[in-house]
């Protein structure tokens, strides 16, 4: 069976299953979904008298506790409801007068495969969650919040039965806060987001050619030549780590070598595999040739002293060492490094790099760690205890998931990213009904080393302002995909939950929403901005790295404001749009009819509101030739539904319209995303 | 004469000397405003070639270098150019070919009374910056950045001319971390937001009754019982302290003694003034009896201790120990207090305050620290080394800024912030208006002895949520008064100004715009917010503590999230109206006789829009009441305008309805801040 086949066949099964439960469920908006839940239409109302107790409480510093405390901000920051007391366990409060009862066997030490289960009862009477761990535990708190709704005018908990558990050890979200900086507060939003969708492992890609990020004592020059002053301290680390141990989130730190060494380089340039060279820190985007020289000792004399020093920061067992998109280039060219393959029987790169990363897998040893890396690390010789990080696919020319099918039969641990590649920028669809288990044969033995998988953020076109809108709302569907069942995997389900996530992000501190609306705002210069919030409800910033072809539209200092920076991934009207044309082809709906109208005729007005702010605000201007286009197409789009029918010509003509594209120097990078559906529209029309 | 008197005379000989200036001045809106400017009509294009070159660069960690490169980052992200180098001194850049050059002698310690001056020319052709000190020419970058205008439907910063510096020298904020804590990013971005309105003091009210702020190692009781887990790390603090010296900013620390103690007695019982007692972190708002006892001498070996481990922490030599708002009523009632006082021949409360003040100023001399505190710490026997911040006025019986006439009159140094408490929640026109020199015939060495003053954030009432909407814009406008001359202070010009600053702040990263739009959305639980944006509009959170009366309707675990959060201290149309009513009344002005019969339909359909979705917000629901009685006021007001006349019995009516108050219960505490110029307009009305 091929895999398209197995999805769709999926899909229904999926859709059928769910129709069959209780509807109410469908009315719950968890993501992830848990594995089993059945409502029992008793619902417990939030007062001023909810309070909650911690059965076997530590201190206050416990793990437990102050995510019940962070629990009550938010139900009370989201209901307004005034609370008598805000914290657990306070006086008077005991094992018998609590709204909500937290039990659990014992504090988890946060590894991977510690127990995460937990369930979950709400009544009208009571709210219990029992767990194995305090994790387990603070699953059920991220659970309950989800489960507040408006009942009867006023805020209140659903009533279910839920019992749960991950399906996969393995859930992470990769941040690169080398190519663009993310400073602390963005990574603990971020990591607060994570436990509210229950992702447990925080990939920190903490060096790359643009920017080396951490302070480093023994080896200063680092920091200091390769990190334009923008680096974490070893204390905001540790703070760091801290933090998301507290959410129940490992931390796997990524030092990418021997490729992607620029940083390195522009602090160390003898460590090069080009001789002579003047290594500074890149401004583009890209693949470049700048790498260690593995025949070079010193390189792992300085290897092994970065290691020393930094690995103590990090708890976790693992420690990623990248490894990717090594050229070699430099390798090639240098006639000392041939002749150093030639003395060691190396017959190409690849053996060179595997030399490289079994001396580092053995300095690694020597401080506790285990290596993994991207897939490119999987070469004949490389130690089974390697776990691989799949991640190509057809963009690099092949197979997606091809290196995990490969890395499980060799017998290596391996984790997908590749299908969760969330600047590729593509609708959440699309990563959603990717599961980490590929569609192949495999023993009970092969499949477990499948761990689980990865989002992957590279940051070469998002900042501080922009990166929670890049990750967010999609990247709770996949963090869904690796916690639920397989078979949940209906899209309208879906998505309706993934908009109801997306308000709990926001109370937590996600910026998705806020920033998207300042950009409107600054692209403005203040003026009213509804005209460019309506066309970012049909605007997608260009998908698969066509924003930036080449790698060098765009600087690391290049403004990210623009509006394609206030478009996301999923624009807004994309999908109900998409269900009107459905609804008008198969089976005329005059309705649809009526909306599609009013969407066209909205979309016809747009660049004329432009025009009226563009003289004062610049960055409008760039705009209009594409909202004018949009103009037209919404026009030809009205006209043929008020005439039920559209020329061969007019189809043609809007073909080329739909097709046409705004002059690149102007950066505006957006696609109309409504364009396919409304071709489809006419292509109906046509045929009328 | 009176005060008033001289206000009055101020505001007229300011707006006619501002009148005598070219028009084209108008059109500035620096804030704060520049002791000297002249306008070129010789404007920059701001374009990709736009480079800076620092004469004299020091190497890339220098204040100046990172100030040039936030000043490139806030320049493109505003602009959309982008710019081939987005570093100063790029290769290729030299001192004939750049942009923007910067000039200065040396690079200051950033301590009292450093020379801040700076002059600024923009002409056609290029930029010039000259300063005395590289904080002197960062403000000049501060005021480069806020000359972005659109020219020609492009950016490009206005041609003048500017010789600048500051009439005060102590321009500050200060912000209480003890009420709610504010974390790390917070005060950060708020540090940004001092530079760009040139404030240089940070004043960091790190303790009180409900919360002790900072890691302690050698008195780990303090933070581990007496912050509930929200306190800065020492790392944090020191990190702080440079960002803020990296601003220009000094740091003024201040742990609050011997009142507003609780925190202190919730970890040190045993230094309390009270025996036996058990205290606990405060949760309400409010003046509380726990006081550390003075006459125990284990009292001052405990600040000994702290002092000696926390000053270290703070580079600035003054040092706050508060000394505010104790009533000694622990005192009065502990026999060996006053079998204490009596032996040492301290016949009052304030005598014996004054013994441990003084106790204090030796412990801070030997760490090389000057005591400074709040009004009350200046008795008869308080050393002249002493700073003495005034804060008492009406709201505490007094003539405002009585004390600080007092203390120059006395021989100390002294600060005002009565005036500036911008948690009163008043008109930025009220703050605007104080001057920190007062209206009485100083000597000169008296009159430099007011060194200047400090806007005041006490938190009762905010959040990390809020308290960017509290603070700014209106602190914008003091920081103008502590910068400009005593005349620049034409309201109607500073509202202009205030508005354009207000978007450059959140172009540095405030937060005060985002938030608002956030709050409204979960009121309305993420349905249609524009019937709400519209009451924000007109209405005002309660002034003068009118919320929270008594200290006890909010906890600090309260909510604040709610419609009063939602509302900031000059609601947006309350001036417009104001204006509208005076034509009308003035000139009997047809137009806005319309502008107002339109703001009046306006208001009178906020409530049916608030009931469309109240079903599924129950935060809207507490507002309607409140929405209700603003649409039966508005339709009294259009009424009244289309007939031209209102009736006696009506008035009364109306002054009944805008004098009736909400339930208490639902905690709305706003006021609509229009029924002044309603009323004003109906009184006109029913004389005619």
């Amino acid at each position: 069976m091929n895999s398209k086949l197995f999805l769709i066949l999926l899909l229904v099964m999926g859709s059928v299953k769910f129709q069959a439960q209780e509807t109410s469920l469908q009315e719950i908006h968890l993501m992830p979904w848990p594995q089993e839940m059945k409502t029992n239409n008793s619902d417990y109302s939030i007062s001023e008298d909810f309070s909650v107790f911690i059965h076997d409480a530590q201190d206050e510093d416990s793990r437990i506790t102050k995510a019940a405390v962070r629990f009550i901000r938010n139900m009370t920051d989201k209901s307004g409801v005034f609370v008598k007391e805000g914290f657990p366990n306070a006086k008077g409060i005991d094992g018998s007068s609590a709204s909500l009862h937290i039990y659990f066997d014992a504090k988890a030490e946060v590894v991977m495969g510690i127990d995460e289960s937990y369930t979950l009862s709400v009544t009208g009477t009571g709210i219990e969650i029992h767990a194995k761990t305090d994790v387990g535990a603070m699953h059920g708190l991220s659970t309950l919040l989800q489960l507040i709704k408006v009942k009867d005018g006023a805020y209140a908990f659903t009533g279910v039965e839920i019992k749960d558990n991950p399906r996969f050890v393995w859930r992470g979200l990769m941040m690169d806060v080398a190519r663009h900086f993310l400073p602390i507060d963005v990574v603990k939003r971020n990591l607060d987001a994570m436990a509210l969708v229950k992702l447990n492992v925080f990939h920190w890609h903490l060096s790359d050619d643009q920017g080396f990020r951490v302070e480093t004592k023994t080896l200063p020059e680092l920091f200091k030549k390769a990190s334009d002053g923008q680096y974490y301290t070893q204390d905001q680390i540790k703070d760091i780590v801290a933090y998301a141990d507290d959410r129940g989130i490992r931390v796997v730190p990524e030092f990418d070598v021997p490729g992607h060494g620029t940083a390195f380089l522009t602090a160390f340039p003898e460590l090069g595999s080009k001789k002579g060279m003047e290594y500074s820190l890149e401004r583009y985007a890209g693949i470049f040739d700048p790498t260690l020289d593995p025949t070079n000792e010193k390189t792992y004399e300085f290897l092994d002293k970065l290691f020393k020093e930094v690995t103590p920061l990090f708890t976790d067992v693992y420690f990623h060492i990248g490894g990717d998109e090594n050229e070699g280039k430099h390798w090639d060219e240098n006639p000392e490094i041939q002749q150093f393959m030639k003395e060691h029987k190396l017959k190409d790169n690849h053996e060179l790099q595997t030399y490289f990363n079994i001396r580092l897998e053995k300095i690694l040893a020597k401080y506790g760690k285990s290596l993994m890396g991207w897939e490119e690390i999987m070469t004949p010789n490389m130690p089974k205890s390697a776990l691989i990080h799949s991640w190509r696919g057809v963009n690099e020319g092949m197979e997606p998931g091809e290196s995990l099918i490969k890395a499980v039969k060799n017998g290596y641990q391996t984790i997908l990213s590749n299908g969760y590649y969330i600047d590729l920028l593509l609708s959440v669809d699309d990563h959603y009904l990717v599961d980490p288990m590929p569609d192949v044969a495999l023993t009970e033995a092969e499949a477990k080393r499948i761990l689980g998988g990865e989002a992957t953020m590279w940051s070469e076109l998002v900042t501080p302002l922009t990166v929670d809108s890049r990750i967010w709302p999609r990247t709770a569907a996949i963090a869904e995909r690796f916690w639920s069942s397989i078979e949940v995997r209906n899209l309208d389900h879906m998505h309706e939950r993934l908009n109801t996530i997306s308000q709990f992000l926001e109370l937590i501190g996600i910026q998705h929403v806020k920033s998207q609306e300042y950009l409107l705002r600054n692209i403005a210069n203040y003026q009213d901005t509804h005209g460019l919030r309506q066309l970012t409800t049909i605007s997608e910033p260009f998908k698969i790295y066509s924003r930036n072809a080449g790698g060098t539209q765009y600087k690391t200092y290049s403004p990210f404001t623009l509006f394609a920076d206030a478009c996301a991934a999923d624009a807004k009207s994309v999908r109900n749009f998409r269900k009107l044309v459905d609804a008008y082809i198969d089976q005329s709906d005059a309705s649809a009819k009526e909306e599609l109208t009013t969407y066209f005729k909205t979309w016809e007005g747009i660049a004329e509101q432009l025009k009226t702010i563009a003289p004062h605000a610049p960055l409008v201007s760039r705009v209009i030739p594409y909202a004018e286009r949009v103009g037209e197409i919404a026009a030809m789009g009205a006209k043929a539904l008020e005439n039920d029918r559209i020329s061969e010509e007019e189809l043609r003509q809007l073909k080329n319209l739909v097709a046409k594209k705004e002059d690149p120097a102007v950066n505006l990078d957006v696609e109309l995303a409504v364009a396919k559906d409304i071709i489809r529209l006419a292509e109906y029309l046509v045929e009328k």
